[in-house]
């Protein structure tokens, strides 16, 4: 293991070596280049490769001692079998070395042992790594980028106070352009991939510290230093919220995760076990992990379990009240105070309960209404407004009044918006008025599911 | 209940009459006329309304009596109040009704005895009733359309297999609106509200014997008649695939179920084992419905349980493979035979194995060819590819190679194709080609389970 016990350096460095830069377009560490200049990097940026003078437009180096500075990151993108030699390189000159390339540890028989060089080197030389066979890093705050899939194919995220960990590089990717596309933030992303050094215990401790970081999603194939997870975990569970997916769980998937990162997945229970002892809320997959993501990236945790549906379509509600009882969220019905003062409000054979259905008369300020009177005070922790656009009277402010009228308490408001194009359509309003949408009742419900336990966690934190 | 008891004049109609048609602009009665005409109903079309002397252009009778022919539908748009004395005026005229006005059961006092008024008019007069409280019918067969919702708002499914009934209106024009986004066709959309007349079982009945109707989907918040029920569904599950979501499954969501459809959600474990006897594949929630009309809607149910695992990113691999786990489905490994025929089409390092990761090296040809090879013989009885696009060798003809190339035996493809903008921007190739595409490994999982409980189900049956 490296020196650097404080991976800051990672994640705010004033300078980026690419090592193995190349003029060819579509070349790994070309589009690495082309991502830093895009992103608008702020610090130096060196390529280092002797066949060129020139890379992209900057000045090329023929090595990393021949730059005459001390680097912070160094990105090795070349053929695995030169990688050992290209660290050793790093030596005394950079402080951590991100290794993308793959051909390590996950195809075996060589590729083991060139990773067991790279080990040696990192500890001896006291080079910080990541990867091999990772994406690396993508910072919205400092805008580093070694996410080596063009912009055009894989989202970048703006900033915001998510970070996601994850050993898979096509898992982490797959999200982030996910999340850039639904408009939620991100801080760090970070994909470790085989973890020669820097493994998800390292990534947690920095981010327990991190400012800019306000929630932890991680996605886990194996984890070998066990204690120092749960330690690490703790301390960053105590400070924000963690989620966690582990991967291969059993049978094929076991088999997978191992041809994947080369990693062994292990018993299920035990981890499962340890991300309760550490406070981590457990996500069932990539779903509920998108879904918990999209959660956290836009509203806080819910104090409580105690959820309010309002909704136009009956049928819808019943499904989102059945969906509650099956994650452990209650739906409480209304008090009669509550009903007092929401009954004048509706047509007189409305019934006015929990959920409540607006039917097809359904109007923005119904639904502003509604929201307004049952999250205030302390009757429920969340609402879970399911918003269907048959109704003629519904118009585009709908999302903009219910954002404005999400009450007292700061309570989240998670919006449930199913169909085909006009719905889809619509998405986007609820995006812009910072309220997390959903297609399916499901999913609204995963997302309250998540809140809730936060809250949980939190207690158990306190 | 009517004498008719063979429902084909609600499907096929040749004269529609429209009881309350109003020439005001957004009436329940003037969308339907406008929906009638833009579907293209070949039947005749009777505004009926003794205010107008034209309706939309159409001429407007004072009753239906005047019309002086035998009418197969008449449609009720009325407040509650008048819709007795207007079903009074069907007798011996229509053959059938379907009132879509709400004000019934469902609202309790008054709207009960309203209702009860239209149970003895029916079997009296001998009308069959679909409603009150209900949308009626979409058919894209015969083009009868009289779901109130303007096209603009819900999109109507094109022609197609699947046929759908509903005891909710908002679910089944929410699903309807999300199928054809998708481009899934249908055959029969039915929502019959209170069923005062025509209930789930009198539809299955009908959609047993419909050479239209190759799958039907139930949605369900009760079963009054429950033997009936059964030996309607078992005579339908001998014919075609069967699937039903029963809401209102326990707490909050009982209630909720009354008040909407003034249904006695009762005991789900009843309805579970009502299920199981007739040979219904139980969904799990409006996910799992929608997911199942897709899939059946593009596929033939699976043979057996044996998946093959595609894709292009290994952690999105790995999480199919413990979504299969979860919900039932075998993920063989790869016989000696197969792997010796895999191992030539790829680079040495490869880990050929069930899932195949084909890497960030993936290629069209490398999907395509791993599908072949896969699909053919008796190994497996049907594949789910996840196909990321960051790969920068993928091209837009994967779709299409991939449709051809999924072997013997017709065996279901499936696609799991989650991410953002670019992604989603390619959704649309795979539909035109034929293949059900998901944007989540559980929900691409959730379809290969049903398609594979469809081969339960088919075994039951035969």
């Amino acid at each position: 293991m490296g020196t650097n016990k404080n991976l800051d350096f990672f994640f705010n460095p004033g300078s980026v070596a690419i090592v193995g830069a190349s003029e060819r377009p579509g070349k790994i560490s070309r589009i690495i280049l082309e991502s830093l200049a895009k992103t608008g990097f702020k610090g130096s940026i060196y390529p280092v490769n002797p066949k060129y003078d020139t890379v992209a437009g900057l000045k090329c180096y023929p090595s990393l001692s021949v730059i005459g500075e001390a680097i912070d990151v160094a990105v090795l993108a070349l053929p695995a079998e030169n990688v050992p030699e290209a660290l050793m390189g790093c030596a005394g000159i950079a402080k951590g070395a991100i290794i993308v390339s793959g051909g390590f540890a996950e195809v075996g028989g060589k590729g083991k042992e060139l990773e067991k060089a790279v080990r040696e080197i990192s500890k001896k030389e006291g080079i910080r790594v990541i990867g091999p066979n990772c994406m690396g890093i993508y910072d919205a705050i400092s805008r580093l980028d070694t996410f080596f899939i063009p912009p055009e194919r894989i989202q970048r995220p703006k900033a915001g106070g998510l970070s996601i960990i994850s050993q898979s590089g096509s898992f982490a990717i797959t999200a982030m352009d996910e999340l850039a596309a639904e408009g939620i933030g991100v801080a760090r992303v970070v994909s470790y991939g085989n973890k020669s050094d820097v493994n998800e215990a390292d990534c947690l401790d920095f981010l327990a510290d991190d400012e800019a970081t306000k929630a932890v999603a991680i996605y886990i194939e194996s984890v070998e230093e066990g204690r120092k997870f749960v330690e690490a975990a703790s301390r960053c569970c105590a400070k924000k919220p963690v989620m966690a997916i582990k991967v291969g769980k059993a049978g094929a998937g076991i088999t997978a995760a191992g041809s994947h990162t080369g990693a062994i997945a292990g018993r299920y229970e035990v981890y499962r076990a340890a991300f309760k002892k550490a406070g981590i809320i457990e996500l069932g997959g990539y779903e509920e992990f998108t879904v918990a993501c999209k959660a956290f990236g836009m509203q806080n945790e819910a104090k409580g379990n105690r959820v309010m549906i309002i909704t136009d379509g009956g049928g819808m509600g019943v499904g989102i009240a059945d969906a509650c009882f099956e994650l452990g969220l209650e739906v409480p019905p209304l008090t009669e105070e509550l009903k007092k003062g929401l009954k004048p409000m509706f047509p007189p054979y409305f019934s006015v309960s929990n959920p409540i259905d607006l039917t097809g008369s359904a109007t923005d300020e119904w639904y502003a209404d509604a929201l307004e009177k049952t999250m205030a005070g302390d009757n429920y922790d969340m609402a879970i407004v399911a918003a269907l656009w048959g109704p003629p009277a519904l118009t585009d402010r709908l999302p903009d009044m219910l954002a404005r009228k999400r009450g007292f308490g700061n309570k989240p408001v998670i919006i449930c918006s199913p169909g085909g194009v006009f719905s889809r359509s619509k998405l986007e309003l609820f995006r812009k008025a910072g309220l997390p949408v959903f297609s399916s009742p499901e999913a609204a419900v995963r997302a309250a599911a998540v809140l809730a336990k936060g809250a949980k966690a939190k207690r158990g934190r306190s």
